[in-house]
C-alpha cells in the first residue's frame, strides 16, 4: 500500500497568499500533519506528495526539516486530478521519475489539508478498496444541497438522508485508478475533482462508501484553520511521553504508568524503553509532545534531564508552548533517608529555575518506598 | 420585518452535554451572538428564539444578562419544523401567545448557531423576499455530494458546481411561509429540515437564492465552538471605542480618529458623542469592547477614567482578557507648561498600577499644541 496526497491548491478560498497546505498550525504547516499521519501507519511503504512547481523546494525542506521518511516529492498539474495523476505516473511511467517506486497492490488517496486522520479509518477504507476495487470516506451532509434554476431561483432541494459528503482518504486498487486516470478525457482532467467517479465511469467500479469520523473534515477556510490549531492544542495538552532509564523495576512503572493514566485520565501515552536508541526520543519530542515524565532510579537524575532540556531546546518545542518535564525519583534502596532526598528536590528546584526561562517547567518528585 | 430563530436543537453531533447554542464562546453563549446580530439591525420589530421547554428560563436569564432588547421567547416543538412553526404562530394565532405580536411582511428564519451573520446579507435576503416570495442565502459545496446505493456502494456522484449548500438566513413574506407550514404534512414537519423546500412544495413558490459569504456557516461539531472563539477575538482585538466627553475640538478628534484608524488599520471606531447618555456606552461595554480611547481637555482626567474603569468591572469584562484603556489629555490651552503635563501622567501611572490588578491595562497620553 502507498499513499498519494495531493497539494498542489493555491488555496483561494482561504483568502491569505499562502496556500493553506503551507500555513503554520502551532508551529508546522499543516501538509506535515498529514504527512505525518500516513508517515505513522507502518504498512504504507510510499508516500507521495504534489506540490505546484513553485512550492518543490518549500516541501523539501519541510521533509527535511520534520524528519519525514518514505516521501518522495513531485511535481504536480494545474487541476486537482492532473496532480493526483502525476504522483500515480511515479509507480508506473520509468520516464517520470529518475527511480521508478514499487507499483503498490493499493493506493490511498489522501488530501495534505486534513490533517486528523486516524489509522483505523485509513485501514477500514484499504480493507474496502481489496474488495471492492475502490473506496471512500463519507460523511452526513451538514446543509441541505440545492439546485438553482438558470434564473438563480432554487430548481429542487435533495434530501438530505439519501446523500453524503464524498471525503478523504480513498483508496483504489492502483490498477483501476490508473487504468481511469489513462481513459479520461481532459474535460475530466479539467474540471473534475472526485476520483470515485472517474473509477465508476471509466472501469465501471461502484466504489465502497465508508462512513468516516467527524476529525476528517478539510481545511478550507481561515476558520478551519483555527478549528486545526485548537484541536493540535487539545491533543498536544492529552499527550505525555513516559520515559524510564534503568533497572528492570523502573521498567515497570515505565509500562504500569502509561497503562494507568490511559485508565483514568485519557492520556496517550508513550512509553521509551532503555533498550532503545534516542533517536526514537528524537522522533517523539519532533512530533511536538509538550509533556514529559521521567522515571529514574539513580541518586541524581540531573544529567538525564540536563539532556533532555537541551533536545527539547533544540528542538524548538518550547518555544511556542510551556514544556512540562517531570521528574520521578524513585528510591527503592533500604538505607535512604529523607534528608538526602531532599536534597535531590533543592537540586532540582534550582535547575527548574533555570530551565523556566527557556520555558520548560521542571517539576521534581520524590518517592520512597521499602 | 420580524425574525424567528430557532434554538432547540440538541446539539447531538457536538458531542457534549450542552446543545452548542447554550455553549458560552469568550464567555457569552453562542445564542447571544446570534440574537445581538439581529438585533444590531434596526428594521427588524422582533426576534423570536424559539427554544425547547428546558431551556426557556436559560435563554430568559441570557436575554436578561446581555440586555438583549425585542426579543419573545417561544417554546418549541420537537423537531426543527414544528420549532419554526410555534415561532411563527406568535403572529398569527391569539390562543398561542399572551399578546399577539404585529404580523409582519416579511419574516427571517436564522440558526440561532450562526453567529457571524452581517446586516449587509439579511437585507438582501430580505429584499429578495420581497420581489420573489422567499429568498435565501447559499454557498458553494466543499465537498463533492454522493448518492449511495443500498448496498453502501457509490450510485453517483453530483457535478459539484450545479449544486449548492443551503444556508442560512432565509427570508419568506409571512403569508406565504405561515400557509406552508398549515398546509404540510406531519411527515415533513417531522422529517424535513428545508423551509425553502416547504415554499415550493406548498405555495409554488421558487426562492430566490443568493450567495453569501463565508462566515454564516453553522457551528456543527466542537471543533466550530474553537473556530467561532478565534473568530470573536479576533473581531474584538479589531474594534475599538473612541469617546470624547467635553468641547466641539474634542468631537473632531473624535470624528477625524475613528476615520483615519478605519483608513490606515482597518479597526472598527465607534465615537460616543456627549449628546448621548452613558446607556450606550453601557451598551458598547456589554457588547464585548476590549479597547477603549478616552479624549479629554481636562487638566485630570481620572475622574472620567474611572467610571469607565466601574462600568468595566461591573460588566465582568475585564475577566476573560484584558481591557485596554487609552486616556488622552488633548491639551489646548495657551498657557501650559511641560511640567504640569507630567504631573497628570504621574498620576495616570499610579493609577494604571491598581487597574492592572483588575486586568485593565491603562495608558496615559499627553498632547500639547499650541
Amino acid at each position: 500500500v502507498s499513499a498519494v496526497l495531493p497539494a498542489g491548491g493555491s488555496g483561494e478560498r482561504l483568502g491569505g497568499a499562502t496556500p493553506k497546505q503551507f500555513c503554520a498550525v502551532q508551529g508546522r504547516p499543516l501538509v506535515s500533519y498529514a504527512v505525518r499521519a500516513m508517515e505513522r501507519i507502518s504498512w504504507i511503504s510510499d508516500i507521495i506528495v504534489v506540490v505546484s512547481p513553485e512550492n518543490i523546494e518549500t516541501m523539501k525542506t519541510i521533509i527535511e526539516k520534520y524528519g519525514h521518511r518514505r516521501v518522495t516529492v513531485v511535481e504536480g498539474g494545474i487541476t486537482r486530478h492532473r496532480s493526483i495523476f502525476n504522483g500515480l505516473k511515479v509507480f508506473a511511467e520509468k520516464e517520470f521519475s529518475s527511480h521508478l517506486l514499487q507499483k503498490p497492490e493499493v493506493v490511498i488517496i489522501h488530501d495534505a489539508v486534513r490533517p486528523f486522520v486516524e489509522e483505523d479509518i485509513v485501514s477500514k477504507v484499504v480493507m474496502a478498496a481489496k474488495e471492492h476495487g475502490a473506496a471512500g470516506a463519507i460523511r452526513p451532509l451538514v446543509s441541505t444541497v440545492i439546485a438553482s434554476a438558470a434564473d438563480g431561483c432554487l430548481d429542487h432541494s435533495l434530501e438530505r438522508a439519501r446523500y453524503r459528503a464524498s471525503e478523504m482518504p480513498q483508496a483504489f486498487l492502483f490498477d483501476i485508478i490508473y487504468e481511469a486516470y489513462q481513459q479520461c478525457t481532459d474535460y475530466d482532467l479539467d474540471y473534475g475533482t472526485e476520483c470515485l467517479h472517474l473509477a465508476l465511469k471509466y472501469c465501471k467500479t461502484n466504489a465502497k462508501l465508508v462512513e468516516g469520523t467527524t476529525d476528517l473534515w478539510k481545511v478550507t477556510y481561515k476558520r478551519d484553520l483555527y478549528a486545526a490549531e485548537s484541536i493540535i492544542k487539545d491533543n498536544l495538552s492529552q499527550r505525555v511521553c513516559v520515559i524510564t532509564k534503568g533497572k528492570e523495576s523502573l521498567a515497570q512503572v515505565g509500562f504500569l504508568l502509561p497503562e494507568s493514566l490511559k485508565n483514568q485520565i485519557k492520556v496517550e501515552a508513550i512509553s521509551v524503553s532503555p533498550s532503545k536508541n534516542d533517536s526514537h526520543l528524537q522522533n517523539i519530542i519532533s512530533g511536538q509532545c509538550y509533556n514529559f515524565v521521567c522515571v529514574n532510579d539513580k541518586r541524581c537524575a540531573i544529567q538525564e534531564i540536563q539532556e533532555l532540556v537541551d533536545m527539547l531546546e533544540k528542538s524548538n518545542t518550547p518555544l511556542l508552548y510551556p514544556v512540562v518535564l517531570i521528574s520521578v525519583h524513585l528510591d527503592i534502596s533500604e538505607n535512604n533517608s529523607f534528608s538526602i532526598g531532599m536534597e535531590d528536590i533543592t537540586t532540582i528546584k534550582k535547575f527548574a529555575r533555570e530551565t523556566k526561562k527557556k520555558n520548560i517547567l521542571v517539576y521534581g518528585l520524590l518517592i520512597q518506598y521499602k
